[in-house]
């Protein structure tokens, strides 16, 4: 584990004197122990003009390997450069999925170039990857994996294993399947070990099968494949042949990935797909500035409901202190029921079938919250701001406006909150986007409402 | 794949039927099939009275696995329901890092239960891994992994794996130490598979290894394995002899539950272990009360900022309308870049040594978004609040004082939002507590103190 601060800078400064020195020799023994994606990262922060020359000092087969790591915009620079051999050379040592989630990455001209030099088979295959929509299954499993004959011994299948076991990305599953291609079992190169070398197939696999489509969603997959414990889901088609299996090390990074997009979803940003510090200024702007927009011009709304009360609010200026107090906590009750609704509909805990079970727990957890923050409220409010600041204006019909409308306000945040994500992802809309800003400016308005309300009936203005 | 709501509830009708009719040997037989998540997750859905009915249809095996898989509180309610033997015919099923995990939840006189019933290595083990800090790797290891000697020939590995490889959690991936337990090497069955029989170990293992602590965090571990693609991660103790492994299932788990305290947290809640359905209001009321009210009182401080300019305000109230935009906006700005630094760091992409780079970045966005803001807020002001509707109070000064505010109250959050949860990181405090509430109520006091003095310079108020 390359401790990423520290031994990562030591490493670079030695990079870039065994660079300078064109020590190529030790240059390339310092990698060969590392892993992958420690490399990767390595070049990546050697800079612009290093990396392809570093790359080029790498043995052809963890060269393929780190070049699955880098992020797609050094890949798209090294392709750039590579002859049309070196290219050939990357492409036969790659696995299937990693050769279509880089040529998907790609723009049009290096995807006609890949193309142009991989193996016919390949060529085929990703024609076949890419038709997938980019969020499906289909879109990131691997075509080739290992399948037997349910009337194989163990020994046959030991066999099969020898021969073609070494192209395979993993052989720790192995998948039954009769001659049209359809799933019959499956079991694990344990399983074979610990049976006898005369058994049949099917008396040692496992019948009791769990697969998904290509056209399932694929982090739905991926989570699918978390809660079983696999190390690969078969993926099969319409026609229901096995055609792939997605492994566990991509079911990691499409949630990895997923989770990322989540966050940034719930903090108003569109979703980037590069490290945060390999973001351009600009391309930050981009993916910040709508939301900001739009939740900027909503809070118009807001303002207009504090113009239209201007009048009640001169004749009680002390109300006016206590708004930004209101909204606060409103905003922060509703985004607390909405992040957890949210979480739990991605980890598939919850559906909108529950949004009864699901309100009416926010809605005693909101009168329990609201009570005590109402009645903190009224405390703080007497003994500090009337008594300790001696502010004659907090009267208590103004306590009592500023915690009934505490009360009200979170109950209803709680309410708004946890149904605005269930009825998103009923209608099809992304749940995340529902979160805390969304949420914050809707509860604003609202409790600016309540709160003139009360105002009105128990100050009379 | 169970598709969460629609075959549950099938399913759940079902079981409700054959169990009010008796029908057990049917039960059994719906229940073989399955996973066993699944079946944990319809056993916890069938009521507490039914699971401890259900659970006893299970064989043996099938039970240990779907043990492991249920909520904590209704393990706990069937170990108090199981005679002794009963108890003892679980533990003997259940790998060591499982047994170790629910022994972690239980109240004292069951984990005295369990281990009077564990056999004397399993209850030595079990010791030993709970002496690990809750959150180090030590805690979710498996003691139970294969290991081999170099001076092994392939075929000596295979009958090796074939006596004891039943019992392990995985044999996919194979551990060569040396007599004092030191890891030497590392290799996968497939190497075996693809050796001669009379190869020796030290011959085809891979030396380049990785390994992590047992003191080391389980979730920097849990992403180190993400992040090579790995099976398992091999654990050393202090004396670096190899004492135990992490596997990939368990990572993922550790991954998902940091990632929702992450959103919780971020959310201003403390952490939950239960799902969002399963936890009671009232320990969601005691998860979320702690913020919602230290939030609510930190809100004072606006509010004093408010009441310490009420005449200014009184003078021109229509600067009253933007305060609520004012906030939102920077509010939400602070947010996005608290978030993405947040993410960044639980991804390892980012550390305090970067607090420059990320700060410059930050600078450029925030300029970025608040000169755009600025912009579309004037020119909304101008045409909607003035022309539009005719708001005579809308100058041209008064709309300056807010424009300058909001550009310098967007830099100023995305510079805040972006340094915080930095800074937190580098004294040992949780990022992501340093989240949107927290920075939202910092900026909105800010914002406030801006505003005025922008206006107390512009309008002479």
């Amino acid at each position: 584990m390359i401790d990423y601060q520290e031994e990562l800078e030591l490493y670079l400064e030695q990079i870039r004197e065994m660079t300078q020195n064109k020590q190529y020799a030790q240059l390339r023994e310092l990698f060969l122990p590392m892993e992958p994606a420690d490399i990767a990262l390595l070049l990546e922060e050697a800079g612009e003009e290093a990396i392809s020359l570093l790359y080029r000092l790498l043995p052809k087969e963890l060269a393929a390997e780190v070049f699955v790591e880098l992020e797609s915009d050094s890949q798209e620079k090294l392709i750039n450069g590579f002859s049309n051999s070196e290219l050939k050379e990357v492409l036969d040592e790659l696995y299937l999925d990693d050769a279509a989630g880089i040529v998907e990455e790609m723009p049009a001209s290096v995807v006609i170039r890949i193309l142009d030099r991989a193996t016919p088979e390949m060529r085929k295959s990703l024609n076949e990857i890419l038709q997938y929509p980019e969020d499906s299954a289909g879109s990131i499993m691997n075509m080739e994996f290992l399948s037997l004959k349910k009337d194989m011994t163990v020994a046959d299948a030991f066999k099969r294993i020898r021969r073609i076991g070494g192209e395979m990305e993993t052989i720790n599953i192995l998948y039954v399947t009769d001659p049209t291609r359809h799933l019959l079992g499956v079991l694990s190169v344990r399983d074979l070990l610990l049976a006898d070398e005369e058994d049949l197939i099917e008396d040692i696999m496992d019948t009791n099968l769990v697969w998904a489509k290509t056209v399932d969603d694929k982090e739905e997959v991926a989570q699918a494949l978390s809660k079983y414990d696999f190390l690969a889901m078969p993926i099969v088609d319409k026609e229901d042949r096995l055609v792939g299996i997605v492994t566990v090390d991509d079911a990691m990074d499409v949630i990895e990935e997923a989770t990322t997009e989540d966050f940034e979803k719930m903090a108003a940003m569109l979703p980037s797909d590069k490290p945060y510090l390999r973001t351009r200024a600009f391309d930050t702007w981009k993916a910040r500035i709508p939301w900001l927009m739009i939740l900027m011009l909503s809070a118009t709304f807001t303002g207009m409901i504090l113009s239209h009360y201007e009048n009640a609010l001169a004749a009680c200026l002390v109300l006016n202190a206590y708004i930004p107090m209101l909204s606060g906590t409103g905003g922060n009750s509703g985004t607390q029921a909405s992040v957890a609704v949210i979480r739990a509909l991605s980890l598939d805990e919850v559906d909108f079938s529950d949004v009864l079970r699901v309100l009416w727990k926010e809605l005693r957890v909101g009168l329990l919250c609201g009570v005590c923050l109402a009645g903190a409220n009224f405390l703080k409010m007497m003994l500090v701001d009337r008594m300790l600041l001696g502010n004659s204006e907090v009267t208590i019909p103004v306590c009592l406006v500023v915690c009934l409308t505490v009360l009200l306000v979170v109950v209803l945040a709680k309410a708004i909150g946890c149904s605005l994500p269930l009825l998103a992802e009923k209608i099809g809309l992304d749940p995340a986007v529902m979160a805390s800003p969304f949420i914050s400016t809707l509860v604003d308005a609202t409790s600016l409402l309540i709160y003139f309300q009360f105002a009105s009936m128990l100050l009379g203005i």
